[in-house]
């Protein structure tokens, strides 16, 4: 299963009564933040979250209102005793960013490995997920992410007994390897059930929306997509800054085909984004607006729900 | 008079109910931020003080709960339509440190003036305000502050009548030049009244307690002053780690004949520092544990108090 919590959902600057949009995920002891504005730390803190198991951060793009928490987070994960590496992803552009963000924090009791993704890179990230980068269309080199946890194959037991497999070599069956014994081979193939499929999350801000973006966030069992402003009366606007209207990301959803949509990155002049949420839901349903600290825990199809509910 | 609001009181890193260390002061149009970690300037929008007559930032240290916020406050200034230049104060280091931080705000719409202070520079802020700078004890270069706002003398009316000075003339003598009419010349010292003492603040995080403290901040109607930790008890972690314990504080305080003393730049793991005041107290009474948005405004001693009161 994958923990997914929304710590924020405020854009360009943090309000008093409204985080940065910042997403933590968890999954097989490993925690994962996109972004980081100021005072994301704040609301990881309240979310109960810890920081000791952070493997990696990952940034959309440069702008302070994604990155200004990074010194912060980098110095309250030192304070977590963390002393695991921890690594730092992002657009062209992260080492530098990083480089000089750290000018406050210079010492810390972990290695820390920047790697600057490009369109289309696919990374095995600890903890099982997959992570790939699709460029959107912001002010500044940006990219969406989505990630799949993947599903083993079930290792199908009752079909390890009647090939005769000793008990001992049931684990390397499970993990894909065929084993010898006896003289004779059983292969994985044997004895592995079919695909499962996996859980997947998509992270989208900010940006326009592409012609890709349908395609990249298909089957999403979540997709977190920003909506920088509530109506279509506002999309030249949106047009301008690189952002979008309500409307656009649902129409996202409903391209990609996603099962739930939780809206984020809301403008500071957006004080109540309920008041849009129905022109959203005209295109695509299951259209939430995101509320911080609002955490989903996600089942593989197959596995019972254990989650707390979330929208 | 002068304006005096506390942002925060903690140290090390911003806690969810407790901002981190910063202080307001406010005259004459012109508003001075003493550090900005992160989440400053979340607790300044709370607040309810504006962004746009921000002539100053003074920065005691470049550790980053004192700094990590500057990049989101330069940009929140912007965003409150201020074109005015901003001048950013600070020990040395300061202009690298901007440098570092502002790669992710690099253009704004008005100018920043970063300005090196040393041990014993005073510096004339716009707003009649002088500020001194005391080189303290830290890990790191340091600077303690006191800010003096200036009492003009007053003047005399009546005796500039007696001595038939023409109205055109007034404001001349009013801001101390001699004056020349009808072939004789009225000097200003015959018209204003004696000199009358100012209101001074003084700011003093992070440091041990230092032997030129006491004169530094005398006579302060507010000393706001580190106590990191609670009891003498801690006093030898403070020393290791370049800070106070609430009675050191409280001594600087005695020994400087201040008015009033607001501690703050608590410890996380200082919980309920109130539990530590009354060890304070018993060397300086007027020792009070410094509250989040309190506000003090301090009248001339000859003014009255329009303030709304504070501890």
């Amino acid at each position: 299963m994958l923990d997914v919590c929304l710590l924020g959902t405020g854009g360009m600057m943090p309000m008093p009564d409204r985080w940065l949009s910042a997403v933590l995920l968890r999954t097989g002891g490993h925690t994962y933040l996109i972004d980081c504005g100021e005072g994301t730390q704040i609301s990881w803190k309240r979310s109960g979250w810890g920081f000791t198991q952070t493997t990696g951060i990952i940034l959309t793009h440069r702008h302070a209102d994604h990155t200004a928490g990074l010194p912060g987070i980098l110095y309250t994960i030192a304070h977590s005793m963390r002393t695991d590496p921890v690594s730092i992803y992002g657009p062209f552009g992260t080492e530098p960013l990083v480089d000089a963000l750290r000018y406050i924090v210079p010492r810390l009791p972990y290695e820390v490995n920047v790697k600057e993704l490009f369109n289309g890179d696919c990374v095995a990230l600890p903890g099982e997920l997959e992570m790939r980068a699709l460029e959107v269309s912001h002010q500044v080199p940006c990219l969406a992410y989505s990630f799949t946890l993947r599903r083993s194959r079930e290792f199908q037991r009752e079909v390890a007994e009647e090939l005769d497999v000793p008990v001992e070599h049931w684990r390397a069956l499970k993990s894909g390897q065929d084993v010898t014994f006896n003289g004779r081979t059983v292969a994985a193939e044997e004895v592995l059930g079919p695909p499962r499929p996996g859980i997947k999350v998509s992270m989208v801000t900010d940006t326009r929306p592409t012609s890709e973006l349908p395609r990249f966030v298909h089957g999403s069992d979540l997709l977190i997509c920003e909506g920088m402003y509530g109506t279509e009366e506002e999309r030249e606007r949106a047009d301008e800054r690189g952002h979008m209207v309500f409307p656009e990301a649902a129409e996202i959803a409903r391209r990609g085909d996603v099962k739930k949509l939780w809206l984020t990155h809301f403008s500071p002049a957006l004080q109540d984004p309920e008041e849009h949420l129905e022109e959203a839901r005209r295109v695509f349903p299951e259209t939430y607006i995101g509320v911080a600290h609002e955490t989903l825990t996600i089942p593989f199809p197959d596995e019972p729900d254990e989650g707390d509910g979330g929208t």
